[in-house]
C-alpha cells in the first residue's frame, strides 16, 4: 500500500509555479460553489507518519482556500470534558457542517492503531475498531458527507533525516516530541499496522488517498487537486434528492401477532400500593445517583410511545426523585437548522451526559424509523440503514459506561381516545390535542408496526428495550422507575 | 434588606396542602404558554445563605413544572474550558433561550461575594463588578429576557443549627463542606457584603427577592408564586414589537468632516516592497503565536469594512502566516435560528478563542450598529444600546488577557465601483457581485455615517479601532499584520 509512494514522486520548481494559479483558482471556485450550494459537509482526514508535511500542507490548503468556510480541528490527549463522555463524541462536535469544509488531524484512526502499536490493545481489538470505523464512515457517506482520507507518508530513511533536521532547528524544535522518537522506533511494526488498518478501511465511499511526502510541491499539488477533483466531482452528482412520501406497505406478520400485541395491559398497581411503591423507588434512585460509584457512570434514558401514552409522566416521576442539577431534559422536536446541518445523529451526540450526570430524552433517535418512516421525512433507504447506525451508537454509548434505558410505552387505540377527550375537555393549554394527534391516530396500525419493527431490530443485549404496559399510569410509572433503578444498582 | 426575611414566616400543612394544586396548575399553564409562544427566556437565579433550602425548592419547582422545557445549570470552580475563556463565558452558554426557563445556582454574584468576603479583593473591585452585572443584566432584559433573582435567607442561628444537622445525618451530610464551615464563620461579613451587593444591583429590570428559607412550605409557595406571576405579567405585555424600517436621518457633522474623510486614502506600498514587507510580517506573525508567552493569551480580530474593501484577502494574509490548528475563521452572516433565540452578543461569545488561540471575526458584533442600523433589522432602541454593550464585551475580552483587534477598511466609492466592475468581469463565482451589493452601494453615506458613529462611540483606550487605509491593498494587508503583530508583541 505504501510502496507506490516510496518512488520518490516529485514536482519542479517550473511547472509547481505554472500549476498553482490554476489549481488555486480552481479550488476557490469549488470552495464557493460548496459554500453556496450547502449540499454537503467536506470531511478530510489528515494522517500518517510524523514528519512528513502534514501540518505544512494542511496550511496552505488553507492559504490557497477561503480560510473563513474551513474548519481545522487538531486533536491530542482528551480533556476532561472529552474524556468524560463516550471516545468520539470529540469528533461528533467537530463535524464539518453542511457547505463547510472540515479538516481533522489525528482522528479516529489514532487511538487505534497507536494503541495496537504499543500492545495496549490485541489484534480483536483493532478488528472490532475496523470495523466500527467502516460503519461510521458508512454512515457518514450515507449522510451525504463527502470523505477524503489522507495519509502521508515517508520512507524510515526519510523520517529519521526529517526527525534530526527539525530537532536541530531551533525554530522548529518544539515540534517534535519525545513521543514521535520514541515512536519512530516502533517504526516497523507502525508501518505494518497502519498498512494493515489502512487496507480495511479503504473503502468505495471513503477510500484512503496515500501521499508521498517527501516533496512539498507534489504533497500540496497532490493534496488539492484530489481536493478540488473529489468536490467537483460530487458537486455534479449532488441534486437535492426529493424525499417521496412513502407509506411503506403494512408487513405485518401473517398471525398479525406483534411483540406489542402480547403485552398485558391489563397489568394495574392500586392507588394506595402506589403511593408506597413510588416513594420507595424514587428513594432508592435518589440513593443510587448519590452513591460515590455513581461519578464514574453517566445514565440516558429514552422514552418513546404512542400519544397520551404518559411519557411526559413518567419522565416527571423520574426528574422528581433526582436533584435538579444532576439531569437534563431533552424534548426531541422538530430539529434547528444547525442540527439539520450535521449528520442525523449529531443533535443526539451532542446532549449527552458526562460521567455523574443524567439526560433524559423526550422522544429520541428513534424518530427515525418511527415518525419519519411513517410520514415519509426522510427515503426508505435512510430509514433502513438507521437500525443498524442506532446499534452502533448505542453500543458506543453503554461501552464508554453509560446506563442506556428505552422505554416503549404501549397503551390500547380505546385508552388512547378516552385520554384525547379527557384532555379536550381540561382547561390545561399544555394538554390541548391538535389536529396531528388526531392524524397520527389514524396511522395507528402503522405506527405499531414501526414499534414492532424498531423493538426487533434495535433491542439488543447491551441495550434492550423496555416494553412498559402504560394503560394504567401507576403501574406504567413503577415499572419505569424500577428498571431505572435496578439497572443503576448494576453499575454503582 | 434581610429583615424581613427573619419574621419567622411560615405555612402551615393544610393551607400547603390546599394552594399547591392550583399553583401547580396555573405554573405549568404559564410555562406552556411561555414555550408555545416561545416570546422570551426566563432566567432565574438562585443565591443565598448556605443551607437556606435552595436545592430543595429547585427540585419542588422542577417537579411541580414540566422539566423537558427547564434548564438547571449549576455553577462551582470553573473547569478548564471553562478557566481559559473571558470569566462570563461560562454564563453565556448555559443562558436559557426563548420559551425557555434557565435555573441558574451559583451565578455571576458568586465571584464578587465571596472575593469580597475573603479579603481577595477591594471595595473599589466589588463596586466595579457591581456596575458591569448591572450592565449585563440590563442587556439581557433589553434583549427580552425575565430575570428573578432568589435570595435565600435564613438567620446565623438558624444556619449553625442546619449545618450541624445535615453534617449529622449520613445521607446528607456529603453536601456540607469544609468550605461551608469556613464561610459560617465570616458570617457577619457575609451578610453585609451580601446586603450591600443586593441592594446595589436590586434594579428595576431585576429586582431581587429575598425569601426566608426556613420554613420549606413558604419557601416552596414563595418562589413558586413569583415564577408565575412574573412569568404571566410578561406574557400579558409581551407582544411582538414589528421593528420598523427606520431610515435614520443623516447627522453629519455640520462640516461634513468625519474620521474616515480624514483618512489619507494616497497611502500605498509598490508591489517590491510589498513582498518584502509582507514576508517580514507574516515571519513576525508566526514567531510571536509561537513564543510559550503566547499560551497564556487569546487573540480576537474583527474586521469591518465596505464591500470590497479587502476584508478576505487581508485575512487570508494573517491565516497565511499561522498554523492552522490554531485559528479559526467565523464569517458572520444571517444568524442561526439556535442563534436568534438567545441575545445578540450569544454569537459571538460561542466562538471566543480559549488561551494559546485566534478567531478572527469576518464582520462581527458591530453588524447591529451598521447593517441592522441601516436597513431597520432592530429598532433605534435596540442599535442605541448596543455601543455600551459592546464596549463592556470588549473590557471583559481584554481583562481576560485576550489581545483585540478591531480593523476598519476604508476605500473610496470610486475605487469601489472600480473593484465591482472587476469582480463582474473575472470568472470566479465567488466574486460575484449581487444586486444586494449594488443597493448597499446606493447607501454609501448612510454606512460612512454609521461607521463614523461606531468608531467614536467604541474606539476606547482598551480596544481602539483602527483605521485601515484600503485604496491600496498592499498597504492595507501590511497595515494589518503589522497592527496584530505589535499588538500581541506587548504580551508575549
Amino acid at each position: 500500500m505504501f510502496e507506490s509512494a516510496e518512488v520518490g514522486h516529485a514536482i519542479d520548481k517550473k511547472t509547481y509555479a505554472k500549476t498553482v494559479p490554476e489549481l488555486r483558482e480552481s479550488l476557490l471556485e469549488a470552495q464557493w460553489s460548496l459554500h453556496e450550494h450547502g449540499g454537503f459537509p467536506v470531511i478530510v482526514l489528515i494522517a500518517g507518519v510524523e514528519g512528513a508535511g502534514k501540518g505544512e500542507t494542511v496550511n496552505t490548503l488553507n492559504a490557497w482556500m477561503d480560510p473563513r468556510h474551513i474548519r481545522t480541528v487538531a486533536f491530542s490527549q482528551p480533556t476532561l470534558e472529552e474524556a468524560q463522555r463516550p471516545r468520539m463524541w470529540r469528533y461528533w462536535q467537530a463535524l464539518p457542517k453542511k457547505g463547510q469544509i472540515g479538516i481533522l488531524f489525528g482522528s479516529w484512526y489514532t487511538e487505534p492503531i497507536v494503541n495496537r502499536v504499543q500492545r495496549l490493545s490485541k489484534k480483536a481489538n483493532l478488528e472490532m475498531e475496523i470495523a466500527r470505523i467502516n460503519h461510521f464512515e458508512q454512515m457518514l457517506s450515507d449522510e451525504g458527507a463527502l470523505i477524503l482520507k489522507f495519509w502521508f507518508h515517508i520512507t524510515k530513511k526519510e523520517q529519521r533525516k526529517r526527525l534530526r533536521a527539525i530537532d536541530a532547528d531551533p525554530k522548529r524544535s518544539w515540534r517534535v516530541t519525545k513521543t514521535d522518537w520514541r515512536q519512530f522506533e516502533l517504526w516497523d511494526r507502525y508501518y505494518a499496522i497502519s498498512e494493515y488498518t489502512l487496507r480495511n478501511t479503504s473503502t468505495g465511499y471513503a477510500p484512503w488517498i496515500v501521499v508521498e511526502g517527501t516533496d512539498e510541491r507534489y504533497r500540496n499539488l497532490t493534496v488539492g487537486t484530489q481536493l478540488r477533483d473529489a468536490i467537483l466531482k460530487r458537486l455534479a452528482l449532488h441534486k437535492r434528492k426529493a424525499v417521496p412520501a412513502i407509506t411503506p406497505p403494512l408487513i405485518e406478520p401473517i398471525d398479525r401477532v406483534t411483540v406489542l400485541k402480547r403485552m398485558d395491559l391489563s397489568q394495574a398497581i392500586p392507588d394506595k400500593q402506589y403511593d408506597k411503591e413510588l416513594e420507595h423507588w424514587q428513594d432508592e434512585l435518589l440513593r443510587l445517583t448519590r452513591q460515590k460509584g455513581f461519578q464514574d457512570n453517566a445514565v440516558v434514558a429514552a422514552f418513546e410511545g404512542m400519544d397520551a401514552a404518559g411519557k411526559g409522566g413518567a419522565i416527571r416521576r423520574v426528574t422528581g426523585a433526582l436533584d435538579a442539577r444532576q439531569y437534563q431534559v431533552v424534548p426531541v422536536a422538530a430539529p434547528t437548522d444547525e442540527e439539520r446541518a450535521h449528520p442525523y445523529l449529531w443533535r443526539f451526540w451532542r446532549h449527552l451526559p458526562r460521567r455523574g450526570k443524567l439526560t433524559i430524552y423526550d422522544r429520541s433517535w428513534y424518530g427515525r424509523v418511527l415518525v419519519e418512516r411513517i410520514e415519509g421525512y426522510c427515503a426508505e433507504a435512510d430509514w433502513m440503514r438507521a437500525y443498524a447506525e442506532i446499534n452502533e451508537f448505542e453500543q458506543e454509548l453503554v461501552e464508554s459506561g453509560a446506563v442506556l434505558c428505552k422505554f416503549w410505552l404501549q397503551l390500547s387505540p380505546e385508552e388512547q381516545l378516552r385520554r384525547f377527550k379527557e384532555r379536550e375537555g381540561t382547561g390545561f393549554k399544555r394538554f390541548k390535542i391538535t389536529q396531528e394527534d388526531w392524524r397520527n391516530r389514524d396511522k395507528w396500525a402503522l405506527y405499531q408496526q414501526a414499534a414492532a419493527d424498531m423493538i426487533e431490530r434495535t433491542s439488543t443485549s447491551i441495550a434492550p428495550w423496555t416494553l412498559v404496559e402504560a394503560e394504567d399510569k401507576n403501574w406504567a410509572r413503577i415499572k419505569v422507575l424500577r428498571t431505572l433503578a435496578e439497572a443503576i444498582r448494576k453499575v454503582v
